[in-house]
């Protein structure tokens, strides 16, 4: 038989990916709970699900002692609840509405789903104990589950039915049509679309959108930054493609041969309703997504635009550039 | 006791997310296998892992009388493989590579990672049978794991360390610092002004590049379409805009008092260029995603473009509009 590196197993454990939940019990008059992933469904009549526990576990003598538990698949909103109930010597519970189940287990909230479960066997299963418990009672939720993947969180996306065919579209598209770039540039050209009538109704061209939206951010410039991070969007800033905004008094210059440029309380004000304007439409847009879908596309787009960074001065410099 | 509705219960069970995996074995002579996503670890110290399966497959006899098994975790490139080894009546190894294992077991290849098992243990577990194998050997192959979530496939993204932080600061901002559009644009532009040099090369200005593109996915067009099309970015197109092109030898211009718009051969060449240099500059910039997340990235975007579509003419006629 061969050897094996407990640490290489259990990376290639973390290959299969899992959910995440939280089991509690009562025992002695306090409440008890833990993290697992080891859960898993066994049968459906009669209703059985299973997780295991560590031998050297403190809290295996409550398991083993009171019948009922409780397990609670987290929702992707609960990762910090996760980590609490993995962490020792904390009261787990502090600041927790719990409610009660049978033989009084403590029941977690904001979860997307919870099982509560009489023990029907305890297995001998190595270092862990293996329980299988009757399900009483249940709720699903219905909230985005909590994702565990290769020993960190992870957040997982519905695979639609057609993705299959799309997927070969892609492998088999030569011309674009799937292409990233193709549609990131009509998703955002399909958004700042909709802003158009308020940007008419301002009497704003595109550069001078861009350029209230960089003074927005960080309300003094100089000329020749605005020039530098609007470069990369293909435009190009000087004195006199900023006259109309002097003009309508929504920006002042002041110096030479840089002047250093800043919105006045009118610009700010403008600035403020083009943003509102901008995240209501993208709210629209992004009705058909569950939370945990944006966050994911979010973060991509984020990783994605620091992996394509330019050689601009930084748009944020109130703090640390993240992108 | 209550109830328990079968349907219900499955679907709350669903919120747990898992990986999916094949297990395989043989017996008289045959290879037998199945998919299940009721495998989860069990302990590390003697390694061993579980998995349950129906009292009612006809598989069960396999399993029960050789003592060997394997593990495979499916990678996200297997879930033909995943629907194969999910149906009956079908030799579900044909046409599949083998090595055999300990057994004479067949080991399937392309998984995320794979367990060798010998059965320690045999549990009753109400309407299926928990298997107890001891981890004999084990390959960990790193390729992103297939997921199962909610009666589906799903893809899974990492969360990176630093994904709380993000999170809250997404809230906290008010600016659009992290606004969606913002770093959509963003991520266009700087993949774009990539090409740039490209472009340059050939003398091609925005609108130029944007109609060679349309007209290298649908070779011909009014000019009426084409400027529709290119609304949506802000651009528009008339016959005066189109002289350069003309000239060069790209395009050529046929009736009135709506000409449909072509690509010579030249201007399909250059379309095939820059296709091809829009590629290899995405491909630099998808250099730190793996497979997944840009499967989950392409697909997220092209529901966002499906959602944020304007009024304006398929762009591909050529087939069903997709997105």
């Amino acid at each position: 038989m061969n050897v094996i590196d407990p640490k290489q197993f259990r990376n290639a454990l973390g290959a299969f990916t899992t959910g995440v939940t939280v089991v509690t019990t009562r025992h002695g008059g306090i409440d008890i709970g833990l993290t697992a992933n080891s859960f898993n469904s066994v049968s459906l009549d009669p209703p059985m699900v299973l997780w295991s526990l560590a031998k050297t576990s403190g809290s295996l003598q409550a398991f083993n002692e009171n019948d009922y538990f409780a397990v609670h698949i987290l929702s992707n909103r609960q990762e910090a609840l996760s980590g609490r109930f993995a962490k020792r010597g904390i009261d787990k519970f502090e600041g927790q509405a719990l409610t009660r189940g049978h033989g009084e287990m403590p029941l977690l909230s904001g979860c997307s789903a919870r099982f509560e479960c009489r023990t029907a066997y305890r297995y001998e299963g190595g270092d862990h104990v293996i329980f299988v418990g009757e399900v009483l009672n249940f709720e699903h939720f219905g909230l985005p589950p909590l994702v565990f993947q290769s020993g960190g969180y992870a957040l997982a996306v519905k695979k639609p039915a057609e993705y299959a065919a799309e997927e070969a579209a892609y492998q088999a598209d030569s011309f674009g049509r799937n292409a990233l770039t193709y549609l990131l540039g009509r998703v955002f050209h399909q958004l700042r679309y909709q802003l158009k009538p308020q940007l008419a109704a301002h009497d704003l061209n595109d550069v001078e959108h861009q350029v209230i939206g960089v003074l927005g951010v960080c309300e003094e410039r100089p000329l020749s930054e605005l020039d530098a991070l609007l470069k990369v969007s293909g435009q190009s800033v000087d004195a006199a493609a900023l006259a109309g905004l002097r003009e309508r008094g929504y920006i002042v210059m002041q110096g030479a041969p840089d002047p250093r440029v800043s919105l006045t309380a009118a610009g700010r004000q403008i600035n403020i309703e083009l943003v509102a304007a901008t995240k209501s439409i993208e709210d629209d847009a992004l009705e058909g997504f569950d939370h945990g879908e944006v966050q994911v596309l979010t973060h991509l787009v984020r990783r994605l635009a620091h992996a394509t960074r330019a050689d601009t001065p930084p748009l944020w410099t109130r703090s640390r550039e993240a992108v």
